[in-house]
């Protein structure tokens, strides 16, 4: 179902085409949750602010108090604009609570209803529950068409929404339980925080696909996608939860432990490192930042090129063009800026105003740039849109050539746990070989770090394992480690397996 | 689950003390249906707002259309802030739809969260349905524990939801049935409006507590709970829909009635006739005007008393003030004035202002009633907390002296079908006696009309048959017709039966 | 210059065609002044909102606290949306302060921009004034020609801004006294409510055209253009201000009046007693509304009919249809409904819709009305737009007759004192007789109340005075009391002189 | 006077006590203006939104049409957040308009009102005229004075109102005329851009203290303060306005030049180069990123420290950090992470909170500072609270000493020239010694550039000519090049001159 009670986005105009975020894979959520600290929306409202780099289009946020029973803020937009009043916050009484940050899906899949916004809350006969989730559920449909045929009314048209209605169906005593339950029901990847009236759950699914750290906060718990989430609410970094574990948190019992799942090895995202984390968390004991320099690197060993600049497609292309810069001694410089007030949208121009070359996001430092070779880092080629402009923006500036060098390989397979790609028919380099797209670009070089490069910059130095691969990298090898059920009963053709 | 997202409400301030509207029964609900017309949105919004009288708090739409599917607008506020712009009418396309408006409940009770907002919607394994509802379910609390028991996701907190879940497991083939077998387990006071991707249905309770309407605009028809949401789409009135009736409509095959319910006597609600309906609405033939005017006439023939003017409590006790005027040959005067600009709530005044008199929505005519002797006639005593502003504010302009007349009989039972009264011991008359009342409020005199009185105005030349009463009039005879199991169990205590 | 700055109204839809407060002459202002109370601004706001009738498009706010020196707010709207929130009043400090309410001019006038809401500022060599100004200044074009010459710059279009540029250009040495020499350089009607630091001013036109009343709150003095707005606050009724008369108040002096005009004699606008001013008001001793029901009476003694019932159109012409009734002795009937939830606008209801016969505002009441000889009393006649669509709903539901019966002569000249008035070529009266209009309009008779009877009506026993009327009466009589000059140097052709 | 009328920011929480923002100089406006191209409004948005660094408060345009006249919209707020909308920017039409952005002042400075936002309009015997300024007026207290005593109102507390004052009471016959003779009476510092209904005027103070760029865009012409504007709008840029300079231009006559004052030396704001303009925007033919580099490049030579990495307070010190890595050789890294998600402001943290150390707007790449030694490269100095901060956050995690090297001289003495700075006292340098600075910072070293390495920095080979000084470099010398005479009067006390 359409929901029309919340047109506000509709006031906005259309983001324009020229946005390098547009083009980019985009992880679809965060999630936070904490427990045992006095003022828990406070801690949430501010791990979901960390987070949201994970998700722009909405935030949830739900906590519970003996007094007011549970309490729910759904809204669209930033958390920033939404969580911050000590008026919202007001009505978000309790020391546990958990929250989540949405991803704004592209126009053309239809805008978010805020009945899709997360967390999603059930009562049950032993009490309510809430649950937020990270990742995607690749049997949803399957489960969902089960679910209704049996009784069940769903609220939404979000995969997440099963966990609670197979929850609701178990026979299971305790919430915690049906958790269990339901989530041996469920393909995918999955990291997931949920809450009772006083108990605060994580779980990763038995892959470990999507992240999911635990902190210490004074006599408190936390529990976030991120450890820049602990980070800003002062929290002290535990450790990784452990693919297929799951934990129960109470501020009176502390931290339990059990691993519900058949356990496996890991295949965690191998793109966290490379663009979906922030820079300042860290990912396996050591910082996104220096895994993304290390990448800058491997790319400049193994793809030198001779030029005056290395110049970063900012922000995320940044820490990837310093390594490339302190490997290859080639001297790093801001040659394209990018505009700090920008916000989501901003007014689609005139054809007029659009043929003159408006720069809304990004602008060229022309005096910089004028007559220099310049080698430009971007962390991926996705559409190519993007890296077309940049490449039109910096030779109209006087650039004497460019070079595109990519911190991550071809990408050339959708995600279907937890990332929002484009059809394979959308990706540049599922179409195009590299000389391909260096030809349609129109650049003089562009080269890709290849898939074992990257596995030795994430500290694999022997690269990537061809027979048991350390990391999930589907987008770039097709080689998924969960069978996308749903997505194949929709027609979608996997790879053929090599002879 | 209190939902935090739509903190509006919390910025005005609480509504001022002496709101003679706040000492009212409140009817919770309104409802709106039509199928057979192209932009039924905007029909949808000019019927509930000739029924905003019936909810004030909130409402909500849905519409189906072939392209969109269904969509839905839920908000908090009056239709004509919130249904009106062509913005949101765009956003609910299609040539069916229906839409609800509802009762704003008081502070105490806690503020309804846009999830408690109806209709409410579900997708079976056969397709979408939504469901409007005016009345209450009695046995909800009961049907609500077996459901989530089974495994049931309530998503509000509102009795009418469970309808939607046990439609949910019901075995019927098609909506229609699933609706009558889930209507069949539920107790209680119904005129329910529905809609499938092309049906329109009404029904209601086999005792007919609640009125709905059935008017034919065009080709298409309409369903509405008063006739008066048909003048304003200028729809013509076919008939009432008859206790225990159930209407399904189509564009292409019309009105299909049958009785799912075993056929008992009516008792409609003879609260509707005194005040919930508005003036210019039909019920049983004649206007509501009419029969509020006939029953000035027989309270004026009931409690006559020499005075120099009569003067109705605005807006409501206007048409029987009119009457007991016409009868006695007393002038009719509009000794009090109402401020047509007054909001629900208004600046909630310093202590200083307070004591000083203010009056936000009501205003009496000094130089009028200086010196006269003034029959005061309203349609009710609730609390009596208006009365007794009101006696103050006219006794202060200096009034010789003022006689209350009440257009019904003292209300003694709190009402369980639909309309929000106080609890009984905040009831007036429940407490005191007519005498005691009239020295509680300092009045000249103060007398209710009898019971049988009103029957004979409402056109029971005969007063009520004891045996077999024509109408509910619980809330004056502790006669309940449909026994309020969900209250008993929370320890409620009927009358004591009469020996 | 147009002021984008506000567009909220835009949002809104335009008015619908049938709004029977369209077809209206239009007071422009409201006027409320206190000093020495505390917390002023709450009980101008209170006044404001009981003056809401005489302008609801916006209201602006002064007050003056010796630490936040003068403070203003302005906004487009209605009182109870604007200036009843804990946090805008806490924004307007002090123990003095005056307040406007605007009427909202019609699509085709432009709309009001924020800038030209008043209270206007100015601060002068001796310290700040704020002015607020109901009536209109017949030499404001010249003058603000002149003013633009020597050197002002306007801040808004408002006439009334011309008052605070004299005063900025006086050489007087106090502010009464600069606002003494403005005011006499300043043709036209006005009543006129100022503040310094410290000092509340009133002043009247010499003739007085717009009323001006003076009450006493404890030790605090009130000004408001009607007594509704001291009781409100609930203040004492002193005196009118009489026409010429300045007052300056202070809560250490109390009030010290002069007259600082040449002495003429009063020319009272005499449709305030018609339509202008509020039925709970009192206008030289009497009750507004009791004036109107004599006018009811004047009427039906004029013009009698035989017929089974009287009906106002809701709400302005109840009093005198009830004047009617009681002399005529046919009964009074609320024959057509005013819906209380109506807003200012309303969805623009599409072509199909509007044929159907949609009503917003009112509804017929069918089942009275059917088969009825009706008398419909309305207070005036402006275009007469709205009298042929009550027509048609009356006869539509079913009337055997309709005989309209208008409170007031034929409007047929403008006004230019203060109210808005259609251009002469659109005053129905002034294009046609009364049997055209009877014709025009078809119905079964229309009459109107005469002048002389108007005046007896107003308690002028020997009806009008035609050497020296005692009343403004120029909309009806075309005799002007001050010479439009700024509208006759812009073609505006006054009466022949009858010879 | 303080002005209610828009208390939207009040809404929104004070800003975190460790915003690093917060302890900058502000540049307190930026300008735009365009003649001769269609829809005028859709290039000032542009162009505003690329200044909005030089003012994030509030934002203002003006434009012309021969239909609607002239045409203003004033907004608190981003220009993304008011000026996008298809709405506003047809309210708005013409092909020629100006614009203005608006720093947001401190807290204790009061807010600014609505009416302080800049376009000014005024009306003239000769037409309308619509003028925006940045810079400050230095008399312009003595000026206004004058003004009042002279009869004029002021709408507003900016120093800026008094030249559309000044002009109002110009005998000059043309627009240009008269702003010549208001612009002749004003003393300080200046970049204005003014409209008539046809002509786009520019005009620098003859010293130039502020910047003002011309730019061709097809047939039309653009003024803006800085060539990232002409940039967004896709104009040439053609030079920059000559201090003293006055530019009338319109679409049929181009470009006309005089010198309205007598010519003096050249004094160029330095601070533009080290932090208010943006880094792509070019200043005397090099792009401000490549002045900056330079300028951490002359740093380095001037205070080298042996260490690990170079870190940049993000993200104004990041040109000059480059600039120091690449003189010195210490690798350069991305030390602290700036939340791109940031708005203005954000909750305020409980006290618990904050003293858990919450990091909203900075966060430090833990993993990656842990035992280095670190050199944090700043573009200034001003209180010294956000240098203390950030210290903290280094040492917490871990660094094993930190280096402060910053990119200007010691902020000494406040700017009078439109920009804002703390009261002397309050300004950290003011009081202490560069020693008892790292002491009281903490730190391991702190060091300044000297005034003459910035000179040399910004091109000028033989540093600073103490004689004449090349720039105006007040703020680090005390040599104020225009006499602040308003503040002097007010009490400030200049520098002792040397002997």
């Amino acid at each position: 179902m359409r929901n029309a009670s919340h047109p506000a986005p509709a006031k906005s105009l259309p983001s324009h085409p020229f946005d390098p975020d547009d083009d980019k894979l985009k992880e679809e959520c965060g999630v936070f949750g904490v427990v045992g600290v006095s003022q828990a929306s406070n801690f949430i409202a501010l791990g979901l602010h960390a987070l949201q780099h994970r998700g722009q289009e909405a935030g949830g946020v739900v906590t519970y108090d003996s007094t007011t029973g549970f309490n729910q803020a759904r809204r669209m937009g930033l958390v920033r604009d939404n969580f911050t009043s000590a008026e919202t916050l007001a009505l978000l009484p309790g020391n546990i609570g958990i929250g989540h940050v949405r991803y704004s899906t592209a126009g053309s899949k239809g805008q978010t209803a805020i009945r899709d916004v997360q967390p999603f809350f059930g009562e049950f006969s032993m009490g309510g529950a809430a649950i937020a989730h990270n990742g995607n559920i690749t049997n949803a449909v399957a489960l969902r068409r089960e679910l209704i045929e049996r009784g069940s009314i769903f609220q939404s048209s979000s995969d997440s929404e099963c966990i609670i209605h197979l929850m609701a169906r178990s026979m299971g005593r305790t919430i915690p339980d049906r958790m269990e339950e339901a989530l041996r029901k469920v393909e995918g990847a999955f990291s997931v925080v949920a809450m009772t009236r006083s108990k605060l759950i994580g779980c990763r699914d038995p892959l470990g696909v999507r992240p999911l750290v635990l902190g210490q906060l004074g006599d408190g718990w936390v529990l976030a996608s991120e450890t820049c989430a602990l980070d800003i609410v002062g929290a002290d970094f535990i450790r990784e939860i452990e693919p297929g574990e799951m934990l129960v948190i109470s501020a009176e019992d502390g931290v339990q432990s059990h691993f519900p799942f058949r356990r496996r090895k890991s295949r965690f995202c191998i793109f966290e490192h490379v663009y979906f984390s922030r820079p300042d968390s860290s990912l396996g004991g050591r910082s996104v930042y220096e895994t993304r320099e290390a990448i800058g690197r491997e790319l400049a060993k193994e793809a030198p090129v001779d030029a005056d600049l290395v110049c970063p497609v900012p922000d995320s292309g940044t820490p990837a063009a310093i390594g490339y810069s302190l490997e290859s001694g080639i001297p790093f410089a801001m040659g394209i800026v990018r505009n700090q007030y920008m916000g989501r949208t901003f007014i689609e121009p005139s054809e007029q105003i659009r043929n003159m070359g408006v720069r809304l996001k990004l602008n060229v430092n022309r005096a910089l740039i004028q007559g220099k070779r310049v080698i430009l880092v971007d962390d991926s080629v996705v559409r190519g849109t993007t890296s077309q402009k940049i490449k039109e923006m910096i030779l109209e500036a006087g650039a004497a050539s460019v070079h595109f060098r990519i911190a991550s390989p071809p990408t050339v397979w959708p995600c279907f746990y937890g990332v929002d790609t484009p059809e394979r028919e959308k990706l540049l380099a599922a179409r195009m070989t590299e000389a391909e797209m260096t030809a349609h670009l129109g650049v003089d070089s562009l080269k890709f770090i290849s898939l074992d490069g990257l596995y030795r910059a994430v500290g694999e130095p022997g690269g990537r394992d061809p027979k048991s691969p350390q990391y999930c990298d589907a987008c770039f090898s097709g080689d998924y480690p969960i069978v996308p059920s749903d997505k194949i009963e929709a027609g979608f053709k996997t790879k053929e397996p090599a002879e």
